[in-house]
């Protein structure tokens, strides 16, 4: 057994098989079982690689709060649930805790189907208290005295959505407990006035102690809440002596607690559960990676790793063999901005994974980090181009959701030369169905007024990049996958490209194959596959989904018995335009074969994205089979597709 | 003239042909200009319909804002532009207003392409902050002292985008003044948090007068808050001292201000423009619906009027001539719930538009009106669901794409039957583009897990939500259009329909209609029409667009020449899915014509709802040009469908 795959002693969590065990412990105990639950966490990531700073940072708070409350009887929502390791560990899934984030195994976030003590799943932030506050609606209007307890950070929190939750908690009654884990970091570290708020806090207040909390709680605890004028009351009278922000949103404030002090985190807890309260809010102040065995903890990029010797914290991340998309888009953007000082770029808390801390080096003056905000991201771009800049919103397709309103009624229906850089488009693999880039040709071409680009490589990447740059007169969006590119030789500048024009990478005479984005290496594989069976096939890689290369698309009806579209996406987007644009042109009317080859319609479990392509049948061979079965090839049981040795 | 058509006399608002006349004006003056101003809106609005009460509240404001910054160099933002009648009148529009909401009039908001002084178009509210924190980044960048004035209502700013915009307004110096409209009242009376704080500032405070404003003010003016560092001094005090929310948020907090009150207003905008001032935030308080002409103004129903006369204030409403879309959902709705106790419905601040003021009447316990946070409603619906509820999530169609990405994450992902009761889709008329529920079929029917349904008339509505009701086991979505219904008989209840399965209409034998919606109607006219001239034709209504009924479709393949699909939506919705399952299935492949009918690619500008289906060829003879383009017929001139004298 080498360093990496080392199983730590953990006597005392190996006796607890279940949330009733632990709750049969003594508290003395508890710090011990932190321990050994923090050291079986570290073991398990070193081997899985993953979420790790956020799930350290909540090793004692999840033990205090399984140990305090009745799950999953009460609600426990973990807010984007990367947090929830531990949890997983502490839930009856400590077994396959070495299997997360692999095909089959656990998932990283939280999914309902995967336990009843994962009563919502959560990949994306923000979510948690509208949805405990969902349930502890719905347990009032049956009568029940269930909890819900909504665990949210400080990033998460500056998102509208939890606002808008924070607005509505009234409704609540005593059932909603909100835990604040304040750890001055989502992923990157939080911007903006909330966060600069809750520092002012921590700075000029101590650590609530039991007893400082039993002076103050106590206060409020005899009479019910029900009374709502008396909490009006109290409010006000909070208004001029300290009462915070979350108390004016009707939310009692208690803090702040030292989230690894579980002599103060649990007395507390139990307080809260065992009396009628009101909404409240447990501000709760943690270290992200608390514990971590790290000798230099990065970090944004401490918010999840590759395996890494548990011993000596090297991480195992293979060399890469191309640069990432990501990498070749700032790159790109940086080295426009450098001749044109009107490109600004804007990330929603995702400076690293959108390439953008590398601009920001660059520019900082022009690089906006407006926090988990993309609502507002969207639009605040929009008013940046109203005044003549050149906003690049790089959101990732997933997140872009977000906006969608924005990017409807403030960017589309207004023609603004917004750019949209849409990283993670397509399937993402281990992260999962929630952070599946599914949707956005299909929600973003059906727009009036949009330009949309797919890359199929990283050179094209960077042409497409600097096409974004020079569409002054209308939002454009390039999409472009996860991870690393296919190794084509980069050109040194991007150069725009001619609007609306693919082109043909292959000719053939029976099949066309007509690509949109990075499936284009797999269509060529199976171009040459298709050609060792006789078949002569034509790949043509589209570039713009919107405005469609309507002269191509006829050449390629033409030309062939069959024409299929191929995508990284849902149903109604590229092949949908293709065969809308057919149809009208009556180029369907003489026989020609067409079909389009798009993501199911089912969310696909995560596994490494390869995969999980194959699964969709977007690979080679799935390309192969769904020529041959439109050609009436019924026996398709030969399917392999050779690749060549360099793939 | 008669009291409808009556002019009034407005000697002092006739003078004024720009702002630079109004700024010429003494300020002794802007009183009676104010007044003009009001009765002339008064007057415009009784001949058109319209917004009345949110411009007739804002209209010293207006006249404040015009005379004491410098529009249209400064920005001028007005949150949802429904307030901004009395803005277009002193911007050289007066001549057109009478024109507003009609065909080739002014648009009922602001709109870029009308005119400089509009420099954001707002339908959806909530996002001015944003955009004019945008432009006062942008202006900084552009080292520019041009100011940015967001003017947004207490209702607007309880949606996330408006925090998330507050959370980043540190960026934007002393560029940004955001006027906090308080007249508790968005279309609704607004409610929450938000509401509640705003009022118990209102209830602890007096109006702030010159003196106390500049005993307050003056005390940060010397010192520029380029000085980050004493900012946060100032707000650590406030803190203790009686400081706000918005303080702690970053923008500094001036009020609460007397709207109606010129001396009061105008000094302290005066000041504000002239000191460096960091983010400001002004409050002020008006009347909606201030100096109306009505008896008895009603609340919700006051946010916009049909024509009125002038004099008696009597509306102008024509008979319905069959009940609403909204109002036999709300009244089915009603219905089922006397059955099933765990229906519960959700608002986001439209209870009178989505007829769920109905339904509170008779359920004040299951109804929840969230404020104007769409993002939470969804979320908050599927914490409901979780715990065995039945939550409609009634919104209209443009609204929902706020809350896009909860329904993909939140509720396809997890497959929680949430039922999203998506009124206003299709074209709505005289709200014009922004309001278009144009792309929910596309956004919807491309999820997994989705049942989409469409109504084709107020019976099928009748049916569709008790479908919904019944659908347990995922989400779904019924869509219905503005206005009224067709005047088919109404069952008396509804009756749960066969998932996926449509229905034929009309048997014919060479062209196949099939139609997803209200659209219906029209299908049957140009089925009519073209059995006039000896195609025989079919018509279906395909009652789902998802899942497909798939049987309806190959029966219609095989028995006819030319397949078209007719839907109120945009490209990649239910005519992509038919096309798609066709080509899938190879049912083109043998020279079966396909057409899908859609809305155009370009957004429409507002008009009465007929002529914007007319002019998106979506009309009797818009099918039949279709369909006679489809066969080949190259002499369309002679396209008038008769209608029936029933239409």
């Amino acid at each position: 057994m080498n360093a990496l795959t080392v199983q730590p002693e953990t006597p005392l969590l190996d006796t607890i098989g279940s949330v009733e065990d632990l709750r049969r412990l003594p508290k003395a105990r508890l710090r011990q079982l932190a321990d050994e639950l923090r050291t079986e966490m570290i073991s398990a990531v070193s081997m899985t690689g993953g979420h790790f700073g956020a799930g350290l940072g909540v090793v004692e708070l999840t033990v205090a709060l399984h140990y305090v409350f009745d799950t999953p009887h009460d609600r426990l929502i973990w807010d984007v649930g990367h947090q929830a390791y531990p949890h997983k560990i502490l839930t009856g899934r400590r077994d396959r805790i070495r299997t997360i984030r692999q095909g089959g195994g656990l998932s990283p976030f939280t999914k309902r189907s995967e336990s009843a003590f994962d009563p919502f799943g959560a990949g994306h932030s923000s979510t948690s208290i509208s949805a405990a506050l969902g349930m502890a609606v719905a347990n009032k209007l049956a009568g029940s005295k269930r909890q819900s307890i909504a665990v949210i950070g400080d990033g998460a929190i500056s998102a509208g959505m939890a606002y808008e939750a924070m607005n509505n908690a009234e409704q609540a009654d005593n059932r909603l407990i909100v835990i604040l884990n304040d750890n001055d970091m989502s992923i990157a570290p939080a911007v903006g006035a909330m966060s600069a708020y809750l520092a002012r806090i921590l700075s000029s207040r101590s650590f609530l102690t039991l007893r400082d909390f039993s002076k103050k709680f106590l206060k409020i605890l005899p009479k019910p809440l029900a009374d709502r004028a008396r909490l009006a009351e109290e409010s006000a009278r909070g208004m001029v002596t300290g009462s915070t922000l979350f108390d004016e949103l009707g939310l009692y404030y208690v803090g702040p607690v030292d989230g690894h002090n579980l002599d103060h985190l649990l007395p507390i807890l139990e307080n809260v559960r065992d009396a009628p309260h009101g909404p409240i809010l447990i501000h709760v102040v943690t270290e992200k990676g608390h514990g971590h065995p790290f000798a230099d903890p990065n970090a944004e990029k401490y918010h999840a790793v590759p395996k890494f010797n548990v011993v000596t914290g090297e991480k195992q991340k293979s060399a890469p063999k191309a640069p990432t998309y990501t990498n070749v888009f700032a790159d790109t953007l940086i080295d426009l901005a450098a001749d044109d000082d009107k490109i600004v770029a804007i990330t929603a808390a995702m400076p690293s994974g959108t390439g953008l801390n590398r601009f920001e080096k660059a520019y900082p003056d022009r690089t906006f980090d407006v926090g988990i905000a993309e609502q507002h991201a969207v639009t605040f771009a929009a008013g940046l181009a109203c005044e003549g800049y050149k906003p690049f919103a790089t959101i990732y397709s997933t997140f872009l959701q977000r906006a969608y309103d924005q990017v409807v009624h403030d960017v589309a229906v207004q023609k603004l030369p917004v750019r949209f850089a849409i990283d993670r488009a397509g399937l993402v693999g281990a992260d999962g169905p929630t952070h599946a880039g599914s949707f956005d040709i299909t929600y973003l071409a059906s727009l009036p007024n949009f330009i949309v680009m797919a890359a199929a490589d990283e050179a094209e990447l960077r042409h497409m990049v600097a096409t974004a740059a020079s569409i002054d007169d209308r939002p454009s969006a390039v999409r472009y996958p996860r991870g690393e590119g296919t190794g084509v030789d980069l050109p040194e500048k991007g150069v725009p490209l001619e609007i609306g024009k693919g082109r043909i990478v292959r000719h053939g005479s029976k099949i066309a194959i007509l690509s949109l984005g990075a499936r284009l290496d797999e269509a060529l594989k199976a171009a040459d596959a298709l050609e060792a069976r006789g078949l002569s096939t034509t790949v043509a890689d589209a570039r713009f989904a919107k405005p469609l290369d309507s002269r191509l698309v006829q050449d390629l009806a033409a030309g062939h018995e069959l024409l299929l579209t191929v995508e990284e996406g849902s149903i109604g987007g590229f092949g949908a335009h293709v065969m809308d644009y057919m149809a009208d042109e009556g180029l369907l009317d003489g026989g020609l074969k067409v079909r389009a080859l798009k993501l199911p319609d089912r969310f696909q479990d995560h596994d490494n994205a390869g995969a999980m392509y194959a699964d969709a049948g977007l690979d080679a061979a799935g390309i192969v089979r769904a020529v041959l079965k439109a050609l009436g090839h019924n026996d398709l049981s030969d399917m392999t597709v050779d690749r060549p040795a360099s793939a």
